[in-house]
């Protein structure tokens, strides 16, 4: 898959004091404009944010000298491709190169900053990361990691893989926990999260082959791994507070993702239709305002937004392709707060650890199933 | 995994005018009670149910004499056992007899009722309806049908399998789509339905390779099988307008099924967190309360309660273990309406016509993938 030299380049280290996004301007649903916006909302909140752009120079430039609050913090890398939502991942890898998403992986590369983010096509920019960045030694599958409304104390649960791969095996899955563990404990601040397995039942004896083999290597590297295991947990548990980090493979986790916003807009729809029905509700509506606001912050997906790669030599967070500023801006501050908790070193740590501890796992799981 | 003799027993027919209903009134969360007041609220609803009730006879009795509606409706059949929700399917089917349950699924398979309602384990329910009813001709995996709320101009969409077997091949795939359209069309009235595949994309070179297989399979078939293919499908399709039967397998269904349900749960309790937030809330939930009580009914489980086992010769309705008489009652009109509608008859020869027509459709998916 990769025509990359195995030579790793030595990172640049950034400024010190700032913290430096490479992001993609092109190639979400509504243009650079929303982009460079969610920019602008993130550098008000964080002044030691510094962004580099990669899209259409002149059309970005533009944009970025209307936001005040921008001034002297972007630089802007020229590229004239955009990958489409329509593009193939397979021809993004061969013909990608010169577009905006290419662009913003190479800075990551390079070392000029430690985090890209994209509204772009997922598929391609998975393809893309993998091609550039490489795997983390130790990882077989990178995943995508998304963040889920719950009852749990901080308000969201870590669901991974929710599409990075159709596949996952029993050593798979272990590697999501570790990575999941990871990001909970820095992205979320959750000192020892709870891994649960998604599956059908929360009997030990249901589910598919390679479950049953996962939940015998989750219940042994718990301890090392630094991660409470609960057992298996169904699609009902993804919002509750038995959980923080739940880990399946990428076609159960993108169908759960999927069903689970569709659900919370069809909820939605149907309220502002019932209170849309007759004058009186109209009139309770407005009196309700704050509160349905306060609802809609909750359960908001512009404000959850941000899928994380991880696995891989560097992080990227892949916006929605709907994203506006909001949206936008917080998958930056996403990036931010990962970039300042230095996950990038301590994930690459968590799993090589795991990855040395696997063959022993995986004995003691073969022995018990 | 059947030990029974495979002469089919003639069907009694029912009394001309009615509907009887073989119903399992243990092993539910609530117990009998609850039962029996959904069967009295069905009672008044459907003058021609009748019902057979398995249980305890005391029990039963005292609980049946004291609804007026249900005098001279119902045959008590005494069982003396019940089937716990913490029962394995295997078990229940070596040892089975005896209980409630096994007695529900006799009535159906003696030709006294056409279908039959239990709250009981799943599983269990399953295995003992294999077991008894035995699967039909042509059907490889029977399937478990659930109804989703939609923005369908009925209200609801139809998935299935939701949990009845983890596997299934491509073949089987075409088979829920044939035995899911025939129940569109007797359970909800849709002439033509439209079928889609769920998948994580709706390209055709997305997903697993049993989903290109069926995705061929379904474009060959729809004509003969007199519904509407509109291909792949994604998790945020499951309520919509698109489509009205989604087909997928019994692990991916059962994800999406408890994650729909946990998410509509997780919304609507912040929803009455936002509500008690302040006085002025407060007020303005009350003055909304006709048009959130018109919400919660377009979303309650309650009244999209039934799980349909389709594939086996005779109806099984599986209602939630925690539905009250509500709940029992939605089982219960859902029975009925399939019991009028003649679907069994029809669902088999629909079947019956798709495995003749297999050979030739498999042909022309393996060629073209």
């Amino acid at each position: 898959m990769t025509t990359d030299s195995p030579n790793a380049t030595p990172r640049a280290q950034p400024k010190q004091g700032s913290v430096v996004i490479s992001v993609d301007a092109m190639g979400g649903d509504r243009g650079p404009a929303a982009v460079v916006a969610g920019m602008a909302l993130s550098a008000v909140k964080n002044p030691e944010i510094r962004f580099i752009v990669h899209g259409d120079h002149d059309q970005l430039h533009a944009l970025i000298q209307r936001k005040r609050e921008l001034a002297g913090r972007c630089d802007i890398r020229h590229a004239d491709g955009v990958v489409t939502m329509e593009d193939k991942p397979s021809q993004i890898v061969r013909k990608g190169n010169g577009t905006s998403m290419w662009s913003a992986i190479e800075s990551v590369k390079q070392g000029e900053a430690e985090v890209a983010v994209s509204c772009g096509n997922t598929g391609a920019l998975m393809a893309l990361s993998m091609l550039r960045l490489r795997k983390l030694p130790g990882v077989n599958r990178p995943a995508i990691a998304c963040l889920w409304p719950s009852r749990n104390p901080g308000g969201f649960n870590v669901m991974l893989d929710v599409g990075a791969d159709i596949r996952a095996d029993a050593p798979d899955l272990l590697q999501y926990a570790l990575m999941g563990a990871s990001y909970a404990r820095n992205g979320l601040d959750i000192e020892n999260p709870r891994i649960g397995l998604l599956n059908v039942g929360t009997e030990e004896h249901k589910g598919r082959a390679e479950l049953k083999q996962a939940h015998e290597l989750l219940t042994a590297s718990a301890e090392a791994g630094n991660f409470r295991y609960v057992g298996f947990v169904e699609g009902g548990d993804l919002p509750s507070d038995r959980v923080d980090v739940i880990v399946t493979d990428g076609f159960t986790g993108n169908i759960a993702l999927k069903t689970g916003e569709g659900t919370a807009k069809l909820v939605g729809d149907f309220l502002k239709d019932a209170f849309a029905k007759s004058i009186m509700s109209k009139f309770a509506a407005l009196l309700a305002m704050t509160s349905l606001r306060r609802l809609q912050k909750r359960i908001d997906p512009r404000r959850v937004n941000g899928g994380i790669f991880l696995g891989l030599n560097g992080t990227v967070v892949k916006s929605h392709g709907s994203a506006d500023a909001t949206g936008v801006s917080a998958a930056i501050k996403l990036a931010f707060q990962l970039t300042k908790s230095g996950f990038q070193d301590r994930l690459a740590a968590r799993v090589a650890q795991g990855a040395a501890a696997l063959p022993k796992a995986e004995d003691s799981g073969e022995a018990a199933s």
